[in-house]
């Protein structure tokens, strides 16, 4: 199977869940958006009256004649496929609760600097956004964070879910990159607190595969225009 | 099987998704935190160190071993079950995305009135709510709203998925619901544009499982606490 994935091409954004679970699985994967022409193939689909299930938003998977979309949905169908999930229902649940938490937590992340709208420029929300950022890092990064830190540990301190890696792990490792880009500061004063995650983010950037995404054109740098995004005031 | 929903005994709040699909299915269910001592059972067991796989906030469901928490994750557990979703796979992923979009609009909702933090009072936050709010009616509230008229209409006019009602129908009917108590002007003049919504919304208020439940006790009333709460200068 070829997955076509569609996602904007110039962030890593929500579509780098599904990105980093497709690069570990080794997967046969079209990055249909930053091939020549590709925005527009993505925009035809969003946009074409015949289809009787159109996504959203970005980043939907074409898999043959389905097409799926959701970030969290994409990985609950993608999961067992990719060896990425238990298959029992109970641990595709389990996994899919998790995802869907990490869902929660990259609002949050996303609104520290745009609280206000995402129709408006940063400068046009600068004192809202300090204010959620600070409001963030003192009630909901500790306990989202705390949360996995704490349901890995109970789980052996290894992996999230069950006896091997799944998605949740590889998006855990991108909630730490993304935290580290975006919150330098702040970050490196916070992660004595989640030593289980820090050592599962290693332990996943030294994945052959994932090594070699990361350090190949196909993974986009971050930049300003991504959930996370740097503004010095807002590490303060 | 007699399902155990756990939620905040004083709000619809996310819990009421899925109390209004046990209704409509005449399910066998206790809401525990609305009886004696349910607070206390339901804090018991988020906080149980041993359990393996705690949910991270309520909703949660406790069937016969399994527990599932995440509102969009309980009914994709719940659909096929309760008959309010399709069999099939695709179908299936096609509810659930659409309830992963259901519970977008909800944060964007709430976050009208609490765009800064949660942890602070409305009072506290009010010229941010009043800005968000503006561009939530002005981008957000006709984008997702457009999006499930569109799907509604493709589909037919009567449901969203399918050839019959299921747990979509029914969450739409409480965006409905919610939108009308929160934003009663707005919401007056948004009407005209999603006559669908519209249209179904009041069918499900008329199913005689859904006109006993809203008639009874059962129901919590709205009120300033929940997502949707009534702030006339939001309204304005």
């Amino acid at each position: 199977m070829r997955y076509q994935l569609y996602y904007h091409p110039t962030i890593q954004g929500r579509g780098e869940f599904v990105r980093l679970a497709l690069e570990e699985a080794g997967a046969d994967y079209v990055d249909v958006a930053r091939r020549k022409g590709g925005v527009a193939t993505m925009m035809r689909i969003i946009e074409d009256e015949r289809n009787a299930r159109p996504p959203f938003a970005p980043p939907f998977l074409k898999a043959g004649n389905l097409l799926v979309a959701q970030t969290a949905n994409i990985l609950l169908y993608l999961g067992p496929r990719l060896n990425l999930a238990p298959r029992d229902e109970a641990g595709r649940l389990w996994a899919h609760q998790l995802q869907l938490t990490v869902t929660d937590l990259v609002v949050e992340i996303h609104d520290t600097h745009h609280p206000i709208s995402s129709w408006l420029y940063y400068e046009e929300q600068r004192s809202a956004a300090k204010r959620r950022t600070d409001a963030c890092w003192r009630n909901r990064v500790p306990k989202f964070l705390g949360y996995f830190e704490q349901v890995l540990q109970k789980n052996g301190g290894k992996y999230l879910v069950g006896g091997r890696l799944s998605y949740v792990d590889l998006s855990l490792f991108q909630i730490v990159e993304g935290l580290r880009y975006a919150f330098p500061k702040r970050m490196k004063r916070f992660e004595r607190k989640i030593p289980g995650l820090i050592a599962l983010h290693d332990r996943v950037a030294k994945r052959p595969r994932i090594k070699a995404y990361l350090a190949s054109t196909r993974r986009i740098a971050f930049n300003e225009w991504g959930i996370y995004r740097y503004y010095k005031k807002l590490d303060g």
